[in-house]
């Protein structure tokens, strides 16, 4: 495990991205989405990504010089062509759209085609909270999760989130997989050689697996829910966000969804362009005068805050263990396992750039 | 078990409400959202809850001629005072504000306060796909769940809706509760001295327990993913709905949310006014033509329904299971229990109406 400060894996991350051929603000946004995972704790969509986006260039699938226009619009709904840019550059510029829109008639909501992964769906969704608004933000992904009595990957880990202002505190923000278990914690399991909770993945044949590396022998990630009877509920969920991400848009849906690795091939006679995704936001005082709400949600967090916990455990807010997190990386630095040290001096090698 | 038509069910449905002094449409709106609950085999939010709306309305908890109106709005937002009318009437109204915008300007979201009990969230979200918009409907509920590591029940079940047009086939449709189980699921366990799966309650300490009546012994149901290590994404969504459903529009949120039933005291100190929904509706259309979404949702769903399926079991589309139920009783009628047959007659009785 190394350690890295928020500047060192900017400047890298930037220099990257202007050797992919990034404009200068391009690269600074990306690296500005790409970092933000990683200062919030989600080691899964950070640093650790950059190399299979440089992967995905090399073989022709980002475009670094995208020219994003919106091709279809009413004054508060818009579908926008990312023209095969970085996911991490076409969704803020989608969710700035959105909230111009909001600015004028209330909310705005834009679906995204021909674009690729996004990073986290918290950067977008919280750029809304920044000028009193709600913000929504949701992706479809690679096909890895089964649909409720499927044997077959249809559907990716499709994050929906939701981020809501909260007057002096911190926004609440519900940022969620709509599979039972991400990916990044079967990856975690197989390297410390542990069996993982029954629920998360299913055999190639559809039947109960404990096994982390089920997904290496053909098997699927289980919706959320699967294990209490439930798993129609994350299946519903997924299913929403690739209809709003892809259907309303025109991108690429289901078993067609571009995969985020450059050594897997696309699928054939794909319906749609690219990946997408989906942001919306809504202005708060479109609904009550903002003093009002900051005075309501900010008791409802102390309401929730002081309620009881089980044992020794502690209740918290949605989005509080990421600020948590972003309060000790921003002091003690960012650590990066030997892995993704190594993935990241070899990728500096290769473009002639300094770690 | 006494099977009855939907026209049945209707007129007495119907007369109950013209008795509590509905107006002649609001009894004919409340009615088919109620009857539609039964109709689509969703028996725990249908005609088992009309005599607990006129113990309400004996409370005088329900205002049978609310004056509904707009107290905030911009051209795609508004907030509705329901003026604690039945939520089987407030919140269709307040989906024909959203829709009219939607009309106007791409699309409309409304929030609501001082309503009451809505019924099924897929009636109101199903409205819009009538007009080829996408609706989604959301509404807070009376606590029963515990945020996670939490002992206090400080959530609704809190059910979230979006339903798509499908174009030639029936809508997609995802209805469900953020916890992992319904009321109703525990009520049947019960009635068949079962246990229930681990994962759906926990007892007054917060720990885990397998027993149906954990409720009425001060326990709590628990978050959708609790089991598998993912309680914080149901609690985050449960979140996610109190607050767009109260503290955008003025509701009571979290412990304030006043109880389905007139037996149980209001809150003290409530912060709001009534129950609160949420409702909203995009315009298919604002997004990219009608024809050609409508041959990419057609192709999403045929392409699902053609995955393979586990052993002998069937691969469906969300919405599914609701259409084949009601098929099924609209040709053979709507099944009710004893209990919900007795409690409707002595409500007959009681109200000089025939069952």
């Amino acid at each position: 495990m190394n350690t890295y400060t928020k500047q060192q894996l900017e400047n890298f991350c930037h220099s990257v991205f202007i050797k992919m051929g990034c404009s200068e603000a391009d690269a600074t946004l990306a690296t500005n989405v790409l970092v933000k995972a990683d200062i919030r704790g989600i080691d899964s969509h950070g640093v650790a990504r950059l190399s299979g986006y440089v992967h995905l260039w090399e073989a022709g699938r980002i475009n670094p010089k995208p020219n994003i226009k919106i091709v279809h619009q009413t004054p508060s709904t818009a579908t926008v062509d990312g023209d095969e840019g970085l996911g991490l550059v076409v969704a803020p510029k989608a969710m700035e759209i959105a909230m111009e829109k909001a600015h004028n008639v209330g909310s705005g909501w834009v679906a995204i085609k021909n674009s690729n992964h996004f990073g986290i769906a918290a950067y977008h969704a919280l750029m809304a909270t920044e000028q009193n608004m709600v913000g929504i933000s949701m992706t479809n992904a690679s096909p890895l999760v089964a649909p409720t009595n499927s044997t077959e990957r249809l559907l990716g880990t499709n994050p929906m989130c939701f981020a809501m202002p909260a007057g002096k505190y911190t926004p609440v923000v519900s940022d969620l997989a709509t599979s039972a278990a991400a990916n990044g914690k079967l990856e975690i399991a197989q390297r410390l050689n542990k069996n993982i909770p029954e629920g998360w993945v299913q055999t190639k044949d559809g039947h109960p697996s404990t096994d982390p590396a089920e997904l290496k022998k053909g098997g699927a990630l289980l919706p959320l829910g699967s294990m209490e009877e439930a798993g129609h509920k994350g299946y519903a969920l997924a299913a929403v966000v690739d209809i709003f991400s892809a259907v309303l848009s025109g991108a690429n849906y289901g078993p067609w969804v571009p995969p985020f690795v450059s050594f897997l091939p696309l699928a054939a006679d794909m319906p749609g362009q690219g990946i997408g995704h989906f942001v919306g936001a809504m202005r708060v005082d479109g609904f009550r005068p903002m003093d009002e709400y900051n005075k309501n949600i900010e008791n409802w967090i102390e309401r929730f805050k002081s309620s009881p916990a089980i044992d020794d455990k502690k209740v918290l807010i949605p989005g509080e263990p990421e600020i948590f997190e972003q309060e000790n990386r921003l002091q003690n630095g960012i650590p990066l396992t030997d892995a993704v040290t190594k993935d990241l001096e070899e990728l500096g090698v290769k473009l002639g750039v300094k770690l």
